[in-house]
């Protein structure tokens, strides 16, 4: 069975413009492993550097719930469920340390610090955190895009795992 | 003897205002060598990849006179200087390839073709650029950084050159 989606489903999975263009373009899938390997050469083969920092603006910074870019109500709610193990692990300390790593992390490398932050602590995120801080800014930037696919490879996920729900529903 | 230098001058070196505070920092320095390897250290270590893509603007596109950002007078004479040979090599069709491949770069990788033009003719740029055209776009990011660097220890080369001369023919 051939997944249909929109433009705007594949632009909540991963906030770049050409991203989003590719994929509607590459669509559609005859499974969730095809639209996989179709992402991850979108994203590492065709988007540029500069869609690389817009998708990394779509995302609030970690410990938060905000993003810089305008966002779909259907990103910023899979951001809060990504984040709902440290959300549930945070203390006010963590949270504060976490705020102050966030802002030196964004001086340093002059955008937010992305992490697939699924079934990961407040804690356990934090020490990444600190331990990627002296990375060299162009290394940093590709971890930080790699983050991103695994990220965008969950919401794909979930993309398809909707659809099959809706379309099992209609043919009832 | 201890050079110095305005902050300016380092921009006309490198067109990153990072670079150019960073420099302003480390100096002054006892040697062409010693700001060499704080020049390294900053571009490589300290700018991030907005510095980066900032520095590139300052460029004009190979085989051209105007930078997409303002530059000083200095950065554009210097910028004519090294592309001496690629002007004195050009015809007219070859300026044309190397304007059709300039604009096909531009829109896969998002920046401008940078390379270390000093001494280099207008077919050997042009393969050059072909070559690297077929790179993932981060793979080339880096590279363009590289080149980046060899033009600014070019121009570091000038900058101490031309206060040497200034410094002797004061001390006459």
């Amino acid at each position: 069975m051939e997944m249909s989606f929109e433009e705007k489903d594949f632009f909540s999975c991963c906030g770049s413009i050409r991203f989003e263009k590719e994929m509607a373009l590459a669509s559609p899938f005859s499974s969730f492993q095809d639209a996989v390997t179709a992402a991850r050469d979108i994203w590492f083969n065709k988007v540029d550097v500069n869609g690389w920092l817009e998708a990394f603006l779509a995302h609030p910074q970690i410990g938060e719930t905000h993003s810089a870019a305008k966002v779909s109500d259907t990103s910023a709610q899979w951001s809060k469920g990504e984040q709902s193990t440290a959300f549930a692990t945070a203390t006010d300390s963590s949270l504060q340390e976490l705020s102050e790593w966030n802002a030196r992390y964004r001086q340093k490398f002059g955008f937010i610090f992305l992490i697939c932050a699924s079934g990961r602590s407040t804690d356990e995120i934090l020490a990444e955190l600190k331990r990627r801080y002296s990375n060299r800014p162009i290394v940093e930037f590709e971890i930080a895009a790699q983050e991103q696919m695994k990220i965008t490879e969950l919401r794909l996920a979930k993309l398809f795992s909707s659809k099959t729900n809706i379309s099992s529903a209609t043919n009832k």
